[in-house]
């Protein structure tokens, strides 16, 4: 993906309703970061129901990668509760097609690949947090650089459920070493995005090993002076898919989230 | 229920495991209110894998009645995550057998009920609130009078999820109203145990039109000065079944709860 996805786009929406129209109707089918500010976005993961149980036991077994924000029944694709009149089939503007654990295609929109038988999963996105850590002026190094978030699989074992298995995949981003409380504060009253990171400092206690290079997503500077923090990241399913290999699996393609009627401030515990 | 069954039991051992192994013999049969001090007990509600996944759905949708704290797969008896070596089939001073929303049978263990493709799912419960609003200062009425928590069901809908729907049931604990916000504020760090309130004072604004006859467990005395609190109940599940009507569904009978090995702590937000 290239630079400067993050710039500002005056021309865009900003209400979460229009939005999806505009991505609906594929005039936007780029990255969704910086769009709808204030407003929730979130990972998809679509399963057929044989696989359904067992992922929403993983999610409620693996609540810091997997935070479920809504479940919707089989068969249906309105998120109803936290987007009214949405269409998870259109609303996101790319998608992967994942079977028996491989990516098959990147699509913009999956209507022929929906079957009655699909369960939709939403889950909250760090997109959440770091609006908040920005507000109490902690600067986020992958938007100043235009850059995706540095993703790294670690030696964290998720909690199996079922065919569901894999390693965590964390997110990382350095914090200036006098912030790193605050931003352990912060990114607790998310519990829905993520919640409070996963470890904080050397990478190789979590079985990384060179922080230059990511396995997902693109690696960022890290200044002196600087921590690297990682937090559970909504990625781990994708990966786990390659590991547990359901025979379907849909989800939204990096950096290409649902944009959800709720605002950040739903998610917040008080 | 007898009176006195909130006395303390100096005999009984305090932790959860001799306690569980107390109740798998048949030694203890009574309720576990003031059983293992600080340790969180949870409510059961175990259903036929056809009806897990619609169930699971609701719970992530109606958390304040449902808070999930472990689902254990089709066919284990065994809550592996919060209390292992258990076995919900036994581990209960009571349960109660439900067939197509009736009450068929109340026993004090399930072996004979068992089946291969029963889900078991496990919620927290109001004791772990309770125990911190009364080291708070706040006392307890029912606990005061030795009865078991004012329950009622309300005009609020729950939000339905395939089979599953029907009225939420709240208990009520009579606060001093100068420690209202202190209850607010307390309970809200225990999202896992109903958490906040889910309305204050007036009970005819959710459909409660006499306090004196409450619909599960006893009433209690209001006193002068004294605000009717309402909280979401782990009841709602049972008082559901009548509505929703599962083939079977087996829950712990009302104050008969499951003694886990997590601490009171372990549910509390940051």
């Amino acid at each position: 993906m290239g630079k400067g996805i993050f710039l500002k786009q005056p021309s865009l929406p900003e209400t979460p309703d229009e939005l999806r129209r505009l991505i609906r109707s594929g005039e936007w089918t780029g990255p969704t970061s910086g769009l709808a500010p204030g407003y929730v976005q979130a990972n998809l993961a679509i399963l057929p129901r044989e696989a359904a149980l067992d992922f929403l036991i993983f999610c409620q077994r693996n609540p810091k990668p997997c935070p479920l924000i809504e479940v919707v029944e089989e068969g249906s694709y309105e998120a109803a509760q936290i987007a009214p009149g949405s269409d998870l089939r259109t609303d996101l503007p790319s998608y992967r097609i994942f079977r028996n654990g491989k990516i098959v295609a990147e699509v913009g929109e999956i209507t022929a690949y929906w079957r009655d038988d699909l369960v939709s999963f939403l889950l909250g996105c760090s997109f959440t947090f770091e609006s908040a850590l920005i507000r109490a002026g902690i600067s986020l190094r992958h938007i100043e650089e235009a850059k995706i978030v540095s993703m790294y699989v670690t030696n964290i074992q998720t909690i199996r459920a079922g065919i569901f298995f894999g390693p965590l995949v964390v997110s990382m981003r350095p914090i200036p070493k006098d912030m790193v409380v605050k931003a352990v504060q912060i990114t607790s009253r998310f519990p829905a995005a993520h919640g409070a990171p996963v470890h904080i400092g050397e990478p190789e206690a979590i079985g990384i090993n060179d922080l230059s290079k990511s396995d997902y997503g693109d690696a960022v500077t890290i200044k002196e002076g600087e921590v690297p923090v990682f937090w559970a990241c909504g990625v781990t399913p994708q990966a786990m898919s390659i590991t547990s290999r359901p025979s379907l699996m849909i989800t939204h393609s990096l950096g290409h989230m649902f944009i959800s009627d709720l605002l950040d401030g739903d998610l917040a515990v008080t």
